[in-house]
């Protein structure tokens, strides 16, 4: 979906107002409900126990080089899949230079990272294992054979894929399928969308109205809040990106270096990817300060008020602001009980 | 109990082999599975309820100064309340002396620290928290202030601490009784001592014959296989320590460093305490590598062996090594199910 389609579309929600189009030639509805099951790829079929082997390694420190962190230490599920820091420190004491988002819902993406540098959640799972910033192991072979080493991994990886047991592809496999397992259901505006006109209150829904009038929802739409999904308009691996900021100069850029990174243009090197981004998912934001791709907005109200300003060249009032908030505590999900794995 | 008395005990579990001594005047049985409920401080009694907020207080990063770590991090519940470095590393990257020690089954210590210098578990964690190679924290005021911050907190901490709400000892009460309700009952050497005789291997049952014959069970004794406990012989506050290495000048001692470390000397400075330490517990001692107070062994066999070398001036065969090691093994009990609590 090209650029200027976006912004076609974009015009469709503003026009919409409350946000549902159906019967017209684009046939879809801009929000919707989080649908039951994540697009699953063919080469990584989603089995109990290939998700449970994932767990493992999810919770695993051992997939970092010196066994300091496992994915959870900062995707950590105990906070909606995310911590609290701008920044987080890797293995060795490296720190990256974007804000870890959350897990939940990923499923649902079509690239990966802030720069959408990966085309599958696989692929950005094996980039995680060896980013200096991150897990920091030497190299692919090493991580095979460390997990290659421990007797009941190499069993569960005999188990769940008989053909090849433990690679660095089956690794990432494994990974990915526990990650696509994390999902939030059942927000207020799920239930909402679903026809209970309750679920949401008075000053939510006119955060809503105005998270759409105001433009809000010209990137933040669809299942994630976050733009188009695969199997509708887009495919695996193409990205939804925009620019941001999107009104350059405002004392929000100075004061948070909201330029200071580059985005996509960092992977492509394209002059027209200068600042690109891609837009990040908007359910359980509430849970999930601080915010941005640099983690430098403390509080949900104070980030909805950057994004006026700097998105759309507005000042929203303290009523408005307070009422975008309201709608976006509507996106937290539905928390899954997730019980620690005992690690061999 | 003195350490003449500690040497008579000895003498006794040696000369009773198998080690059951009772209707003696010290109607005690050397061995014994784990009791269902361990020693409750007065002034902290267990609920329900201030469990449930210590397990939180457990799994948040808050409680590190800069959000990196949580008593999980180190005190990992995935893996045994361990993990798997020789040494631990805290939120500044400073890392400590001593190797990280399981949490399962602490409430059965009279002591805490391998050189016992907190008489209780709530100074223990009272201790962690501001330790510069641990969580950091600047102040106790600042730990107490950050938690206060968050409203959920603040209501679970006036609804379990009615007259106080959040301050330093309620979040190291709490902390504690979460810490006390990690226990591993059930092992096969519990279902052995319960009378059930096929609950261990023969090759497990010579090693356990070997390890009282030999003098391991001189020292490693008890509910907790690490001496006596409260409400016996022993008072809480009131340790039990050994002499380690006890035939100094070894191979194995040059070659761990295992002398490099004065133990409870740093804590008392008497000429007395060089080298003391507090006999740490062996139940899911398999589970636990890398062994001894600076992590230096990797495995349960070399650990068995340098044992027998520095603290027996003995050189067991591979046989009894083995033996030795299979009763070990027997000491894996049930690790308890935990579900990650949701953060506020």
């Amino acid at each position: 979906m090209s650029k200027i389609v976006n912004r076609l579309l974009a015009v469709f929600l503003i026009v919409s107002g409350t946000g549902l189009i159906t019967g017209s030639a684009w046939a879809f509805e801009p929000y919707q409900p989080l649908p039951p099951e994540p697009p699953i790829p063919a080469d990584n079929p989603q089995t109990e126990s290939k998700v449970a082997l994932g767990k493992m390694l999810f919770f695993d420190r051992r997939l970092s080089v010196n066994g300091s962190l496992s994915c959870n230490s900062c995707h950590d599920l105990a906070r909606a899949g995310s911590d609290y820091r701008p920044l987080s420190t890797g293995a060795t004491g490296l720190t990256g230079q974007r804000s870890t988002p959350t897990l939940f819902n990923v499923a649902y993406q079509t690239v990966y990272f802030w720069d959408g540098r990966a085309v599958s959640l696989e692929q950005a799972v094996a980039s995680h294992l060896l980013d200096k910033t991150v897990m920091a192991m030497p190299s692919r072979q090493r991580v095979s054979e460390r997990l290659a080493n421990i007797d009941a991994y190499a069993e569960l990886f005999a188990l769940n894929f008989p053909d090849e047991g433990i690679n660095y592809e089956n690794i990432t496999r494994a990974l990915a399928s526990f990650i696509r397992s994390l999902r939030t259901p059942d927000s207020a505006f799920d239930r909402y969308l679903g026809g209970d006109k309750h679920a949401i209150s008075k000053s939510a829904l006119q955060g809503f109205s105005t998270f759409v009038d105001s433009g809000c929802g010209s990137c933040h739409f669809w299942v994630n809040l976050s733009g188009p999904v695969p199997g509708l308009a887009f495919k695996m691996g193409e990205g939804f990106y925009e620019l941001f900021p999107n009104y350059p100069g405002t004392r929000e850029e100075r004061r948070y270096h909201l330029s200071d990174d580059l985005g996509r243009y960092s992977v492509t090197h394209e002059e027209t990817d200068r600042r690109m981004w891609r837009v990040p998912i908007l359910r359980n934001i509430a849970l999930t300060a601080p915010y941005f791709h640099n983690g430098s907005v403390a509080t949900l109200e104070e980030a909805v008020r950057v994004m006026a300003r700097t998105q759309l060249g507005k000042s929203f009032s303290h009523q408005q602001i307070a009422d975008v908030t309201a709608f976006l505590r509507t996106l937290t999900g539905e928390l899954p009980g997730i019980s620690l794995p005992q690690l061999p």
